[in-house]
């Protein structure tokens, strides 16, 4: 990158919007785990739109690399530069405007770098719900949920954030602005162009801003934790769930024993609910929108019949809002607390609901074929058929051996899924993690057309090259 | 067309799939309003996928145009062929197999030439809601609603079809098969490519199978029927509705009291449900899976709230079924009642939910002035923005001076729509009718992307032309 282009750039959006200076660099060029590094020309922060826009022209018309970052809480490095030192990192972070809530419209209409618990607190403040949660809220950008579809603990009930967008605002990769920003519930003029943006991470332009729907204010709530003798009859309760409290079911989490053993045993103040040792537990969350909605009525009838038909061994109901924390605190504590059992093979999937069970069989058998004593920390949201499927190597093990097996396992657990149409992303996109494995598990018909998209809106391979599509 | 490709249908999807005989085809050459009339070479009417394929792959090598066709119920023409009698009109008539219905994935995987009412009777049989609900049910087909993301009554709790709908199968125009029937409610794996066919009108492909999401049975309903002083009103009533019943509010259709003459004038067994005339009604629904959800203590808590603050001038709760549909009935009877009244001119637009009050303020007003007495049929969706903003001459006015308006009229509808940032068509997408009109009120930067994307993936112009795209 020539001093010609870091001088537009600085009259583009100012001199404090410019940075290229190394050590104030490396924030942006590392992902937060530390799992991928890269570096950079420059990392430039726009602060409005047209500020984006021109940024992304002057790199068009010098042929430079642009990759977008949000809050650089990725899991799959789609938002950390190549190693080239050529490519510029565009940081949305100082798009931070609400620039609109509409209650009666339940929409509200934010910059792409708004922190998700930003959107959550604003919707709060109105008496409404932004219903997206997940764990890195308190950092993670609206932009960077949208470029990857974020999911989390809600989209049984509400959706992921594709679901959750009726518009967008992008700036395509020759800097023009595209106008999506529409806050309808119905619009039939034309082809859906903003999906192609949602999920695309950053590889079809930029996503600047979006209006993004509101629901009713959560106003009561039930929590219970259940021991349960196997996936299941995990399925098979969420059908009662289903059946009883209809809507009402807003959060199913399931975990295997040895995640919750990693929790109690590293994760301060945790605490078994049960005296006895179970094989799976699940995590349920029933809500309303009626402060006095008779839930806890509710969620015990289905646990009655879930008792009565063998699919609960034991359940304990949370009677505060403190004992649903904690409840909550063994679920979010494991991967956490994995990572003091040496390195953490993580892989997250979805398979139908009804394949769970299938998938979990068949993938602990094999990985126990391929590492003996291998550690699986099954969990996940598997009301809409999401596992993190984690493994920790064998007790004793070693550290570098179990990594040298980490394709081979994950191969395992692709297949697996795979075999049962389930996806190899469920939530974390493909970034660079697995834009190379895809292809194996992609018709190559789709990968064509994909890559026709691609050629369609960057012709000249300058936005966020080296992800998602593999090479 | 020659004889020799019809020879080859003929050789594809057997004899009695291939119509030639101009009497036989004539029911596939007109829609259902005989509006829109057009002549074919042939209509064809596969049996499979793969014959679906093998059709349009014979035509590809021809350059044959094809004008794909579900229930022949679209309002806009989209599904007629043109006056050339060169198209060949495919029907997707035949394609009425459920493949799979699986109740603990809430999904179920139908044909394209499923009817829409065989896929909520499926649902049902399983305890499962399949919530997509419009007037045409009992004869529009699944692959019709997902080639226009039909929208309905159910909109504004459950979304349109595009947001009911987990993955497709779509025959691309040069005969390819594209496998995307996932059944995942997680998977960000790439491009979503399935939003490009949906809504796109066959424009794109042919899909021919979906997988479609399922939720709870309701079980139990509570139906009211408001007198308000106006529009402003009806918004603040969802407010309160959303505020107290949350997701239990799965129906708010609004009526001009114009709307409400006409269906006691011309339909039988009609009835005011209240002694006196008021400007405006909505029909509110809640609905809850539970069998005994007390919901006529909650509508009518919300009810009481909304008379103290003047937005409700009377109101009545259905203690019956019957008592309910025929409430129903009221609203459902416009669109037929209005035709005994002349000429209708019918408008399909959506708006931000709080500026429904400004539309309609304003374009009864600009209305009135072009056409003085010009009788105004608002009706529809509101919760979710939507109107159906229906023309009727003036009393006594002539027929022909009033239909030498059309255009007139809904330029003034459509201007003030599009002032409000809303969209020229709802839910009745664009077909031949809005495809000229969709320039003026679409930015011309959008036009080039969707103009792009049929390029790529129709650059021979064969998936049914005429339709959607400004010529």
């Amino acid at each position: 990158m020539t001093g010609n282009l870091i001088e537009r750039l600085r009259h583009a959006v100012g001199s404090s919007g410019v940075i290229s200076d190394p050590d104030e660099m490396a924030g942006y060029l590392t992902d937060w785990r530390n799992a991928y590094t890269g570096t950079a020309a420059a990392v430039v922060r726009p602060g409005s739109t047209e500020e984006v826009a021109a940024v992304v022209e002057l790199c068009h018309q010098a042929g430079v690399e642009v990759v977008p970052q949000g809050g650089n809480t990725g899991l799959c490095g789609g938002a950390v530069p190549d190693s080239s030192g050529r490519q510029l990192v565009l940081s949305l972070t100082r798009m931070r405007r609400i620039r609109d809530l509409d209650v009666a419209n339940q929409t509200i209409t934010v910059e792409a770098g708004v922190i998700l618990q930003s959107v959550q607190d604003a919707a709060a403040a109105a008496g409404q719900l932004f219903p997206l949660s997940l764990g890195a809220e308190g950092s993670c950008t609206i932009g960077g949920n949208l470029a990857t579809n974020a999911g989390g603990t809600g989209v049984l009930r509400y959706g992921t954030m594709r679901d959750l967008t009726l518009g967008v605002e992008v700036v395509l990769p020759d800097g023009r602005i595209w106008n999506g920003l529409r806050g309808l519930r119905k619009d039939n003029t034309g082809y859906d162009l903003k999906q192609l943006f949602i999920g695309a991470e950053g590889t079809l332009g930029v996503i600047t801003a979006a209006v993004l729907k509101l629901f009713p204010a959560v106003r009561s709530r039930a929590t219970a934790w259940v021991a349960l003798p196997g996936p299941q009859a995990a399925v098979d309760l969420i059908g009662i769930l289903r059946a009883v409290a209809g809507d009402r079911l807003t959060g199913f989490e399931i975990m295997s024993r040895q995640s919750v053993d990693f929790v109690l045993r590293h994760v301060s103040g945790a605490r078994d609910p049960f005296g006895e040792r179970h094989l799976w537990y699940a995590l349920v969350e029933l809500s309303d929108s009626l402060p006095v909605a008779g839930l806890d009525e509710v969620i015990e009838t289905a646990l009655g019949e879930a008792v009565e038909r063998g699919l609960v061994v034991d359940a304990v109901v949370a009677s505060s809002a403190a004992q649903a924390a904690a409840l909550w605190a063994l679920r979010e504590g494991i991967s956490e607390a994995q990572n003091h059992e040496g390195p953490s093979l993580k892989h997250d999937v979805t398979v139908p609901v009804s394949r769970i069970p299938a998938l979990v069989e068949r993938a602990d058998r094999a990985l126990d074929e391929a590492v003996p004593g291998v550690r699986v920390v099954t969990y996940g949201h598997i009301g809409d058929g999401n596992l993190h499927y984690n493994l920790s190597k064998p007790v004793g093990g070693d550290d570098d051996e179990f990594r040298s097996r980490a394709s081979d396992l994950a191969r395992i657990i692709y297949d697996q899924t795979s075999a049962l149409e389930g996806s190899i992303s469920a939530e974390h996109g493909l970034g660079q993690s697995k834009r190379e494995i895809i292809a194996d598990y992609k018709d190559s018909y789709e990968l064509e057309l994909m890559r026709g998209i691609k050629q369609l809106f960057d012709p000249r391979g300058l936005m966020n090259p080296g992800k998602v599509l593999p090479g």
